[in-house]
């Protein structure tokens, strides 16, 4: 099974120049979904995480059932005022402005190793200020993994020494 | 293993009156959120779908484990503008105004059964305009299923004829 015929792309989407690599295929077959989740388990393994985290919306397809896979628990990153409690939040560059993203402080203990999980690495901005939010925590970085990946994307240069995994490759 | 024990309340949030129903223990438990979406999917397969549909944002986290272990496929229903293509849109009701939900159109085949899957069901404005987008596109909504219910929403009743299957029961 190629992985890769399941993401569809639209040329022009969200807006001109860029090129959507769409997961919504490959989500809805059940077989190539299993697969997919199976082969990022994989390389996610050697890392040797103790929970997963995901930013919200589509770190959560990719990260929940990779968490599940792995039997290491699944922490939700979330846009401003979604979660309740002590939180720690990153801020992390969007093309005008600034976004957040926050975590429940008591999920991410001390000592514990994080693999930060996304469906698709492009700039890697989210995935980096995530990074330094598991290190506020006082918690280890134990990786980057994302389904998809755009080659021109240098991820274990950007996220050195933190490793970065891609499954499925595409030039930009 | 007590499910609910899992489920942190907070008080007061995200607003006065409001006592907020805090999966996230939950998902950072491997045991907890596996034992959690394997007795969901024993409801859910009564109800013998051919698609989980999850609402952006928790509705990913439940509704893609969901489909794995089912072995059906998953299908995203998300915020405007995140999907390309052609989509089918509908509109529920918040507070003040409205908001809306599009899934990709080429994904709901007319006659496949669709059980809509979210983390909480409270109102049930979310599910009810899915359950409307999913008889749009000519299929047949087969469930609504929530992993945390609250008891004085009466989902049976809310979707009849349409099922309802409500996972950790809480009074409001």
């Amino acid at each position: 099974m190629e992985l890769k015929d399941f993401i569809s792309i639209t040329d022009g989407f969200p807006k001109p120049g860029i090129s959507f690599k769409d997961i919504s295929p490959l989500l809805a077959d059940p077989r190539a979904f299993k697969e997919a989740i199976h082969q990022l388990a994989e390389q996610t393994q050697e890392l040797a995480p103790n929970i997963i985290l995901g930013p919200e919306a589509r770190g959560f397809v990719v990260g929940a059932p990779l968490a599940l896979e792995l039997g290491v628990g699944f922490v939700m990153a979330r846009k401003a005022s979604k979660l309740p409690g002590e939180l720690v939040r990153c801020d992390y560059g969007l093309e005008y402005g600034t976004d957040s993203l926050s975590v429940e402080k008591a999920l991410i203990r001390p000592g514990c190793r994080v693999v930060i999980a996304d469906d698709l690495m492009a700039t890697g901005g989210t995935a980096q200020a995530l990074v330094k939010l598991v290190r506020e925590c006082g918690a280890i970085p134990a990786g980057v993994v994302a389904l998809v990946h755009l080659t021109d994307f240098d991820g274990q240069r950007e996220f050195d020494p933190v490793p970065f995994r891609g499954l499925i490759k595409f030039n930009r």
